[in-house]
């Protein structure tokens, strides 16, 4: 991803100039050798001497999970702008350092890279919701499915993800308080899951087919489905039910426009990951990133909702985990079941 | 499709009773004697002595093309209400040699099997045309396309079908008079066509793909395409596009409502034949001519119609050949090119 | 639908005689007269001496859910077939106390009306999965999702449904049973829900929307969602999600095969009402269970799991309303969380 | 579209410069100073001045339809690579004097913009069917359908736009030319049409809904629909049909990935215009014309075949107004009807 973003900000975000490029590894910079410096952007391993590029005013921090609490509030310190892919951590308390690191910089822009935001899909149902054309949103129901990924990734790539919760379905969560509003107060949780293809998720506390229920204060409900064994491709997709209509989207992926009748009928083929359903999302997010920083502009959503994203995510695995459902009082701190 | 009458009529037709049935086929008599005579149907192999059946009041004419006029002229005259699989023939003189039979017994219900006709999504479309929902219907387009049959079927069929327009459009043909307006008048009739799969269709004077226009006097315009080499199954679809909005019937033909997600992609499966298709509207077809005649109900078409069909399909089959669009005056009556 | 029932029974299934109708209702028997008994159908206003009917072989249960049970017994009693409407109850045990009935008379059919194991769709999709389409089935995802009705009507029949689970999810756990097997033993289940629209269900420990979650023994998942408030129109549908593969059965709804193409867009209609999608299903059941009675063939599934779908509801309806999460052992015996 | 145009060079083509700019309106010049001059475009208002611009290497010509050919020739001249709209001209011989033009100058890159070539989804269809998915291509449909402009454009625009067939079925027949093979031979051509909602088109010989077939030599068929009054937005679609199969394009255009379901249906809105669905094919194409210009590559398609467009568009058009069908023979030289 690190890479996508490079070459966005280098050719389809007009406005903004790649100057410099980080990594620890040597395969990457072998590509970032080929693909970004004849253009003129220097190449560094170590991120705090990436930090001192001349003139670098913004950090876009898309390395693994584990260090991006840590350089998102090292670059704030250095007085950049950041665009920090989700989640900032997958920790509750780390997620809200970098807010409260944020807050010492109130000038600076600093963003949770939440890329289904900048959706032209999800942003057209949003303004359909949001002028009344489906009455009260009152029922959220969002999926998070990826591809069947045979050679085991994902089971190594669970020490780190925070598991299926927070890795996967952060997303939809963070869609469900966008709909429902950014000060949605979450009231209960409860999550269950299977390991189908990949029983060795379990040593990770976690599994490769997840739903979980999350009710808001206020009558308000959102579930969610997360899965590591789509056949087709990636399969994303949210529907937002109100007392007067329903949006859907993507309920039907498509890759192409192209359909396929054949003797064993009729076929359309989809994307096999998510860049293939959000690559002009990031762009959009890129652009609109750099404008914000340019013009001093609002960023579309706060910072503090990724980490009720987190949050929300971090109770759904442990409920999993535990068997047990998770209460929250009127103001979201956390209630323990005697004192119901 | 005689069995499949004769079923209807038999199971699915309450207020009907089948008591006679005829063919002067083997085989089928083999199948009658076991699906039909345990109900008490007598099998008859000799047409004449059929209509001398006691009691017997109305005929279901689903025999070859060839002697469908010559059958039903003959039920006619035995006083016997008729019911004849289209095309009346594949002449326009001999399909109007029926309506004058018909004409001399006007208590008689005598129609023409136009199955589409009583298709639930057909009558729907007709009924929001109908109200004005898109405007003035201006321009229609109906396919009707056969799954491939590699046996070379088609090639011996095609010497006693009248050729595709007058065998697969001839229900398009009709539909377009149905929306258009059952006295609209033919203007200018054109064709091409050619054979991709089977060039022995030639020696018949047909085609396995086949494209026409019909323009119809009051400005009206319609367009037609049939094939014999759809792989994925049949696909009979029709929009009729009107000054202020279309309605489309099948645009995406299903099978069931299964929709499989799999490794290629996802993928539904359509019927391989007509029947698939269009099973419930030749039941609703049996009730209601069963209702007609029983009641002296009017008859949801007339059949004049059945000979305006047969004339445009062989107009396009004949443009298909001579290479020549083919006009009519106001009256419908053909001119000859000189006239112009 | 009892009125539903007697014409299927009528006029579309050829080998079984409608001779007699009960219920206690003046407006229902005023219909029956004008639509049943010129037809030589008896109308009876006493359930038991309709049972007396000379000849009556087979009782079709169609009542309020409240005598489901008592009825079927009394018909069991009495020597006759029984195909009862789903839930045979509300209550478990009572439930239980039909299978016991009819164990003392093996040799009579007694069938729960699970009207969607007839459903062509779905007996496509079991085939498909039968025969390893999609690898081992283990997530399942089905909702009943009806159309709005503002008059107040579901609030008034909250009384005796049972709750949302067991009115509305009772079809979908059925399914879930049917595809993962019937002999699936259920070891968690937890729901939430909200009351978006009337909130007077609220009276009757019930809600227009519901979420719940069903683990059962051997890594399979199943989750249900029900709604009083569509819309569109009824919205049922299902997913098989396999480890090799999808099923969707009613992903996209139709109605007609008609799309409307306007200023606004474009558009279908749907169904209202579950008889719009499930007709054929009805009618195939019907046609189905007389040829069981006649022909003393098995019937297609077990009464038994009629009790295990009671179970799984109930246990929902439970969890919604306790915020509790219920468990069961490996022999399907429930667990106090104690225990745990 | 030139201001489009001009947009993608500036922002979205990284390895183009966009310099100058050339338009003869005062209300697109006072656009270009605002959008285009701060970026340090220069604005020109005499395109012979804007040739001369300092280090210009390439010319996109986007003006009306009547001057595209003497522009390109006038660049090519220039010695600039160009990329003109499409078509070239609405004659043949001036379309043909840019072919000449630019075989003067071989080592320049002139294209004509047609867009399609450059859409994801053509190109997909074209690669499957180079693959031999669907056997021998046979049956080519395509239409090209604005959206109903009631202002009454479309007849100002008739005066010069070559008509429905030139204008719109260009793109089509393009398509044609592409997927049968550049090579193709047209081997007669016949075209009907209706005024139905701007019957003043009448006096510029143009229609508002027409029809029209092409054959090819050895043995293919192609059918074209266009349109200016769709209700719902543009739609634009094409179908390839094979032996052994079947491709079609946007047979379902879609505008977001958003569907509402409201108490009137499910619905979904289309894009109004064709920015709205080739927006990412006017870019590619803009990206590879300026790599095929500074890497000197051959360009995806012949500048011939634009020539090979605008013969048919024009003959469908003059047989739209004769009535008459018009033969070529198997050079594609025409002849008179009364050579057969």
């Amino acid at each position: 991803m690190g890479a996508r973003h490079a070459l966005h900000f280098l050719n389809r975000t007009p406005r903004a100039e790649l100057v410099a490029a980080f990594t620890p590894e040597p395969s990457e910079v072998a590509w970032a050798k080929i693909h970004l410096e004849p253009s003129g952007v220097t190449i560094y391993t170590d991120y705090d001497e990436m930090l001192r590029h001349p003139g670098l005013e913004a950090v876009v921090v898309a390395t693994v999970t584990t260090v991006h609490a840590e350089q998102a509030i090292k670059a704030i310190q250095a007085n950049k702008h950041v665009l920090c892919e989700k989640p900032l951590s997958t920790s509750v308390e780390v997620s809200q350092s970098v807010v409260d690191a944020s807050k010492t910089k109130p000038h600076l822009k600093v963003m949770c890279g939440f890329s289904r935001r900048f959706d032209a899909s999800y942003r057209d149902a949003f303004d359909r919701m949001d002028s009344g054309a489906i009455g009260r949103p009152s029922v959220f129901r969002s999926q998070t499915c990826d591809k069947l990924d045979p050679s085991g990734f994902f089971v190594e790539y669970a020490q780190f993800s925070g598991g299926i919760f927070v890795d996967c379905n952060i997303h939809d969560i963070d869609l469900a308080l966008w709909y429902f509003g950014q000060d949605s107060i979450v009231k209960s949780v409860v999550a269950m899951g299977i390991t189908a293809v990949q029983p060795e998720l379990r040593k990770y506390k976690d599994v490769d087919n997840g739903v979980g229920i999350v009710e808001f204060w206020g009558g308000k409900l959102a579930y969610f489905y997360s899965s590591r064994m789509m056949a087709a491709g990636q399969h994303d997709m949210t529907e937002i039910i109100g007392t007067e209509g329903k949006l859907s989207i993507n309920a039907n992926p498509i890759g192409t426009l192209v359909e396929m009748s054949e003797p064993s009928g009729i076929r359309r083929e989809i994307p096999p990951h998510y860049y293939g359903r959000f690559e002009q999302a990031f762009v959009t997010e890129a652009n609109e990133f750099t404008a914000a920083c340019l013009d001093d502009l609002k960023l579309p959503f706060k910072l503090t909702g990724a980490v009720q994203a987190v949050k929300i995510g971090c109770a759904l695995q442990e409920s999993l985990n535990s068997g047990k459902e998770i209460y929250f009082d009127e103001t979201g701190r956390r209630l323990e079941k005697a004192a119901l």
